[in-house]
């Protein structure tokens, strides 16, 4: 037996020695920054809830030091893009930013959490039961991440008070919404080519009524279209209302960018979007370096 | 002893059971896309040299699939993100660029590597010879990748013919030199603010002496530069005087797009540029679907 081993051990390590000459090279896993997926039960949503979590890599020179957060909605769609635009950014030969957290926020029931009103209608303003069945959730969703969210992450992880709020199509709709609602919950908010058709634009015509000066003090806010069927698409057009809309408040101290991506389609445009975002939100970090 | 072992696991369950319960939340490693290091034996350079290697994750639609590969020089600055672009880009929901390798060459000695000539000269054209001593292997380096880092990825992957070589600052100016002196070694070619100063202008002339109809035939090349300076930095100059130098050669089927980032910096720019260069060298791709 022991020989036996002996030979086995004595001819892997041959076999070894054999397969790194004649390929002259040897292979090891690449370490990614590393993330974790934390789950927590949600009493409000009545379910368990994951989100990936990417925290920043520490060195000496941190400290104690806490870090902003974004919470980013669609998780499995922009956490691991926002991770590393974070990571890139925030590098010391980079510092656009500073180093910051990433909480994903992947769906469980998306139409259910991500819009704000229960409405059965298409983008075309038609009935359409099949998809939109059990929208209106957004504003228990948004109380999740308050009450139960939130307070888990802050217990977690060492953070810092500032928070951003980003969100794609949908989860820009829910962006949009959290300001107008819960304005006091995030410092900055990105809302890439919110779905702002909606309800027949429902939140075009909260934005006009609800957002004022007190509420909009001191809070940035980014958002953005692709090209989603050209420069007459209703995208396009909804954006442009929610800009003349958000430009005649001329409201104190309310930072805010509107961007047209032209070619970009409504899922290639989250990659620039959340970068001119980032770069938007922190322009005053930079230059304060 | 059997009873020691039974009562420590009741004890590891209920401090499970405890623990879940206070904070009712667990956490689990995220995982990224898979990554490896691989290293292989330069007899050219006469040194080890590591790269980081992306393979696209594959299902059963793949088949066989052969995958285009991104060589991607400072690897230890840019792999990550060119990886992360890559799988976002080519998701059955954005499709945008196929599902393509992407191999991240970090560096031993980068000055050597990725110059073209033996120059002490820094950007005012004044000698600095601690900085830029050893400077002028890029051939050898070029010879390195060609003779064995290609052939070693050709053997190893799943690798279509297609190949992009991809450079920032020095390895801009790297990518824009074996476009000139090796054309057929890739397909498309990035130079992200390539440091055309480098030796008073070297690559600059020899672009004009030697890029020819012939061997520009059927290539992409994407180059750019940052805020770099302002409208008058010399990082700007250089790029349009580049840009000038190729637009009078009028050149057959050469594929080219300048890109100008007025509101980046030498070190945020790659974020943008790469992805921009992505979206250009695709686009006909992305169009015949």
């Amino acid at each position: 037996m022991k020989l036996l081993t002996y030979s086995f051990r004595w001819l892997t390590s041959l076999f070894l020695v054999v397969a790194f000459q004649a390929h002259s090279q040897h292979t090891q896993a690449y370490t990614f920054p590393s993330s974790e997926v934390v789950t927590l039960h949600s009493k409000l949503l009545n379910e368990e809830r994951k989100v990936y979590v990417h925290y920043p890599k520490i060195d000496s020179a941190d400290g104690n030091r806490r870090f902003p957060v974004i919470y980013v909605m669609d998780g499995d769609n922009h956490f691991a893009l926002l991770a590393q635009y974070v990571d890139y950014l925030s590098r010391p030969d980079v510092l656009a930013m500073p180093k910051t957290m990433v909480v994903g926020i992947p769906n469980t029931q998306r139409t259910r959490d991500l819009t704000p009103t229960s409405s059965l209608l298409n983008y075309e303003g038609k009935p359409d039961s099949s998809s939109y069945k059990g929208s209106g959730g957004n504003e228990k969703f948004l109380q999740f991440i308050e009450t139960e969210l939130i307070p888990m992450i802050d217990k977690k992880y060492n953070t810092a008070p500032y928070k951003i709020f980003a969100g794609h199509s949908f989860g820009g709709l829910s962006a949009l919404n959290c300001l107008l609602t819960h304005p006091d919950l995030f410092d900055a908010y990105i809302a890439v080519s919110p779905s702002l058709w909606w309800d027949n634009g429902y939140l075009l015509r909260m934005t006009d009524e609800t957002l004022k000066n007190g509420s909009a003090l001191n809070k940035v806010f980014f958002y953005s279209d692709g090209n989603e069927g050209g420069r007459n698409s209703f995208f396009h057009k909804d954006l442009l209302k929610l800009d003349a809309t958000i430009a005649k408040k001329k409201l104190k101290g309310f930072d805010y960018l509107y961007k047209h991506y032209a070619t970009e389609t409504h899922m290639t445009e989250p990659v620039a979007a959340y970068f001119d975002a980032l770069r938007f939100i922190f322009k005053d970090w930079e230059k304060r370096r």
